[in-house]
């Protein structure tokens, strides 16, 4: 937690925060902060800045603190990601957050287990718990919007030309004959296929909806390696 | 498993191969696979190639194999990383060892947490069996040599400085000014600290081993996140 993500019911006042829970527990045990020690802070959706610890008791942590200064820039990136298996999950999602992803929309796709989209991991609750944990490791503050979509063609079809509408959109395909292109200028919206990749059919949907299929060259990565590895090399 | 890793042991004639265990649970289970399947194969630290079953039953899988093809091109780089934590370790390995890197130096420094080392996952077993995983992964069959450093400063003295030289040795530093390049032609040498960073003697001690500091910007990565995307950028 390199940033302690406050949320509008933490205020006693208008510059003073008390954290109960996971986050005195983490300031306590893992920062090992105590009174006057100073940590970093963000409000969700909003600045960052200070906080100083003025009270630690077993059960909450006060700060005072002082906002005043901007997260860090997004990524100009919207994901598209067949929808993973639940163990790994977690860590696209933290992962892309922490990257500065705002907008993943998880989809279905003919490589994805059925059983996948009864995983417990796609609620709300822990969908942004995992995002909330890529802003604190990113010192970021703005939450991703993260959206599933159960139907390939309706929203490739329908939904994703207008989202994809003037921005470089790319699918990351192993079969590919293009190289990914480098440090792009713009927005782009970024394809990623389950393990084993989109389906021949699935690509030429992509394609009608306006992507081009890249690849990274011929080996096959894991889907959260080639998030990053993707990300990286296209902004 | 996208490639099926042979080891000398599994061959019973020049072009016959039987294997039990994990592999033919994975053979059966996951890829479904039966007789008359062609299936991705490689030797270890040699050719890829198919291989046919020839028989699967409840202990073994028997495939007739021919090894033709060369694994992907190695990546040029060399990574020098501070020892994760054990949770972490594994997932390191083989994701780098998955984007193609050969030669891994675990190191210690100041905020790595001395119990790191005692953890039973730097077994060499361990150690081979993740950089397997990724090898499989990435249809690679070239296997990385992993070394352990236990003491900085002797290490960054007086073995790195051979290990760098000839190379664009850079060291990834969140507060560094300098921008992460792109792209590189030639070798490369990349350090990467644990989490909270090199403490500044230490980066001290790196460019004086000939490394720059480098940043991919403001936002602070875990170092699963932090390899792939820095490698991606530099290759």
């Amino acid at each position: 937690m390199n940033l302690v993500l406050l949320f509008p019911d933490d205020f006693v006042e208008d510059n003073r925060v008390v954290l109960r829970g996971r986050r005195r527990e983490h300031i306590a045990q893992v920062h090992r902060a105590g009174a006057g020690d100073s940590l970093v802070v963000g409000l969700i959706d909003g600045k960052a800045g200070s906080g100083t610890i003025t009270r630690l008791t077993p059960d909450e942590v006060e700060l005072v603190v002082s906002l005043d200064g901007e997260p860090p820039p997004a990524l100009p990136v919207t994901l598209v990601v067949a929808l993973p298996r639940p163990k790994v999950l977690n860590r696209i999602v933290a992962g892309a957050t922490s990257l500065g992803v705002k907008k993943i929309f998880l989809v279905n796709s003919w490589r994805v287990e059925k059983s996948y989209w009864k995983s417990p991991r796609l609620s709300v609750e822990n969908l942004r718990e995992q995002a909330t944990a890529g802003l604190e490791q990113a010192r970021d503050t703005v939450m991703p919007k993260i959206e599933l979509r159960r139907l390939f063609r309706p929203f490739v079809e329908e939904e994703l030309p207008g989202i994809a509408a003037g921005t470089t959109a790319l699918v990351a395909h192993p079969r590919a004959a293009a190289e990914c292109p480098r440090d792009l200028e713009g927005a782009i919206t970024l394809a990623i296929g389950p393990e084993g990749g989109f389906i021949d059919p699935e690509i030429a949907s992509l394609e009608r909806a306006g992507f081009r299929a890249v690849s990274l060259g011929p080996r096959i990565l894991r889907v959260e390696t080639a998030v990053a590895a993707l990300i990286a090399r296209l902004v």
